[in-house]
């Protein structure tokens, strides 16, 4: 009797104790390795070995849910490619003179990033073999086998050098991972020579999660020589530090050398730099979620069930479009909840992006005027201001409009700088409306955008003007500064 | 022999089951309620059944540890009362004209708030009456038994109706307490009229959390008569909706009516409405905090153990000078980290205010200008859209002014609210410089501000400028703007 209460007793103890941990999940298994040969670039020979990521990472083919974002709708069921100079008119003219004022697209998924290239107007790839930089893997390969002549050949010739099997192969497997471990790593001699540049050396895995994304999705410039051939490339980071790199810092490294002028905007006649997405600066200056300790990877590729083993999701997408699985981890509200947020802060950078975007059109617009009448004599001194105030506003606009989370990524650092655009685009405007009225040269109240005439007939395509792709400002501020209907659809 | 074993096991098992157990915590006692006569206005009573949340209110008397924020310094232990006309030196021109613009203090903490509007310069009560609408828990009694008039009172008089005990007594346990069971309740009639002009009647105990503080962290106008007697006090929020007070229609409410013009502001000789504190339309406006179900309540008093007891606690302040005890309990981040977060909000924030605020000013003396020049032929048409956009500038600037946080109670939205105040000052500049240079009127490249006028000698106490005060640019993109040696100081 005693051994058989002692036997029950201990049943209790031990169904007690699995009590106290079955709180805990049911444990994955973990990921085996396997081999990987040393410069393998084929994602099906990793496939082989991590068969749940290679799947997964495949999926980015895939359309997403059309409906779920309301102002990153690159590639969804809809199957519509948005046209971004429609979403945003104002872009069409101030980005005249540059393949992206031709045509500029919302993007698709990963897996057609590079084949994308062959479909956009052929002024978007005019700077040659460097516009490959991000979109093959074997780019650091091809420019050791090549020569630096390499980033400067014609477009289509560049295209040719890369192995056939593999000519439409977008990001892969190598560009993150190191074959043997598969521990991160990246994969862009030109990215590894930026970040030598900050003050940091050593990245913790975390770090890591931020790094193999900013490989790509960061702003760069191509130096160009007297002809305008392609020099390079290069990330503007020359004095900035981890997790301070600003968008006065990008201005200076820009303003500071000629060599970074890579087009002439038609509207002013003027030489300006330019900026591409720059979600690795933006994110990392020092946003809520950056300073909690989060990684890219944390929000668009977050830890999901894969049979037994858990994986990061390769299917990277905005977590809008996977309704918010990666925020509810932490945010443990309603997903609708959740959409309301992101999309409130959203609608408060579209609407100063807007502000911001049609006050640099309307400064253009006052130096096409000014550039017109080069004759009359007019103040050279605030004409010369106005330009130096235009180029700090246009900097700070093309940053923004480039920037791919519409300021999710930072919302107060979105208001700062796009404040600071607009602040700058009004005083160019202030003193050339003194300027031209100075010198007799009547100036409307408000000023002709003409818009409708550079959205049309576009590029080799004859693209046009998208009118239900327009983002109107959800405030309707913008219609009390510029009406719409003034600015020349 | 099995007895033993089954003692020992059966202790095994309670040891198990303590343990699982041992998790939660130590379970707080109840609060014990009591009883309080209704219309009871003295804590001293209040206090004898809740001496806990008595004692923590009565702290508010003390300052709060110095350095611990870096914006709001209004009562520390440095016993320092900071001058916002030296912290923000654009405001003694903006707001010459009306008491704001002679004396403005940085508050101290809510046990001074009816005794410090008889030390500060008499001219910011010359309301009368109404001013003690927030500052004492007596006004809806007072103006039962004075009526209206009461409001129009001149403010020695209204204030010597207080009863004598308590003529220094300001918010208190009355204000927001039900006498019988301590449940949540408002007490200014003002208040409950202007929320109910909202679109909402019921309202949960959190949102009550929220209601309580919102009877005075809130803006409201003062509608004046033909001779500029206080006619009453309203809120603007007609045609707002819980959640969604705009600055759009507070904005939209006070041009409506032009008894809402309650000030003449000096350097432009324009009529102006005017805007206070608005903590509640501001949080309220989808922010991130609003929109995840907190109240006021949950950062500014958090629940802390007062013996045996859990309190709310009543010494409010920032959480910044608490060290975050009221943010760490969802961010469990270090406390200089949290810091480091709202400082970074923060400094975008005043960066945008010292953009807006100068940018308004440049407006105003450029208004100033052409107002001296009012025979000179100028464009009329570009001169009243100047004023109209610079009264759009100007009501948003007033906002984010008095609004408390520097934008941390909701970031993106004070971004766009800057960033919009920005487009309107400078179109409002601009449209200002063309109207005078086509009057042959020369306008320098940086308008000369004449700050240093506006701050010296003000009021019956020769107030001057407190230069170690002044907040710069944490970005130093003001002074490419308007270069500091050229505002005049």
């Amino acid at each position: 009797m005693g051994k058989s209460i002692a036997a029950c007793l201990c049943f209790f103890s031990a169904a007690c104790l699995m009590a106290v941990f079955s709180c805990a999940p049911d444990k994955a298994d973990l990921v085996k390795t396997g081999k990987i040969n040393t410069g393998e670039y084929d994602p099906e020979a990793w496939g082989k070995v991590y068969p749940n990521e290679y799947e997964s990472w495949h999926k980015t083919r895939d359309p997403r849910p059309a409906g779920k974002s309301a102002y990153k709708k690159g590639w969804d069921t809809d199957k519509i490619i948005y046209d971004k100079l429609s979403e945003y008119p104002f872009m069409a003219l101030i980005f005249k003179g540059m393949g992206f004022g031709i045509e500029y697209n919302e993007p698709r998924g990963h897996y057609y990033m590079r084949e994308d290239q062959d479909i956009i107007d052929q002024s978007r790839t005019k700077s040659g073999g460097v516009c490959l930089n991000c979109k093959t893997p074997y780019m650091d390969s091809l420019v050791k086998k090549h020569g630096k002549e390499f980033l400067k050949m014609p477009w289509k010739e560049a295209v040719a050098k890369i192995p056939a099997k593999h000519k439409n192969l977008g990001a892969t497997c190598i560009d993150c991972h190191r074959e043997s471990d598969m521990d991160l790593r990246t994969n862009r001699s030109v990215f590894s020579e930026g970040i030598s540049h900050l003050d940091k050396k050593e990245f913790t895995r975390q770090e890591k999660r931020i790094l193999v994304c900013a490989q790509c999705h960061v702003t760069y410039n191509i130096p160009k020589g007297k002809k305008g051939e392609t020099m390079g490339l290069v990330h503007p980071w020359k004095g900035s530090k981890w997790g301070d790199i600003s968008i006065e810092n990008i201005i200076k490294f820009i303003k500071n050398d000629p060599k970074y002028l890579e087009w002439k905007q038609t509207v002013t006649g003027l030489k300006l730099g330019f900026l591409r997405h720059p979600e690795f600066e933006f994110f990392t200056r020092q946003s809520v979620h950056f300073k909690g300790g989060l990684a890219c990877a944390d929000c668009h590729m977050p830890y999901r069930r894969a049979g037994s083993v858990k994986i990061s999701d390769h299917n990277l997408m905005s977590p809008l479009k996977d309704d918010l699985r990666a925020c509810i981890k932490c945010h443990p509200e309603k997903t609708e909840e959740l959409r309301s947020q992101v999309l409130a802060i959203q609608d408060r950078t579209v609407s100063l992006l807007l502000r911001a975007g049609y006050s640099a059109a309307t400064a253009a617009k006052l130096f096409e005027t000014a550039n017109k009448n080069r004759d009359r004599d007019f103040d050279r001194g605030l004409y010369e201001k106005a330009k130096d105030f235009y180029l700090e506003a246009m900097y700070r606009l093309i940053f923004m409009g480039a920037e791919n989370s519409l300021g999710f990524h930072n919302p107060s650092e979105a208001g700062r700088i796009l404040g600071d655009s607009i602040a700058f685009s009004s005083k160019s405007e202030a003193l050339l409306r003194q300027c031209l009225a100075g010198a007799g040269i009547k100036v409307p109240e408000v000023v002709p955008l003409e818009v409708g005439k550079y959205l049309k007939d576009r590029g080799e395509k004859k693209l046009n003007f998208i009118k239900n792709q327009e983002f109107r400002d959800p405030f309707a501020v913008q219609e009390k500064l510029i009406p719409r209907k003034q600015a020349g659809f």
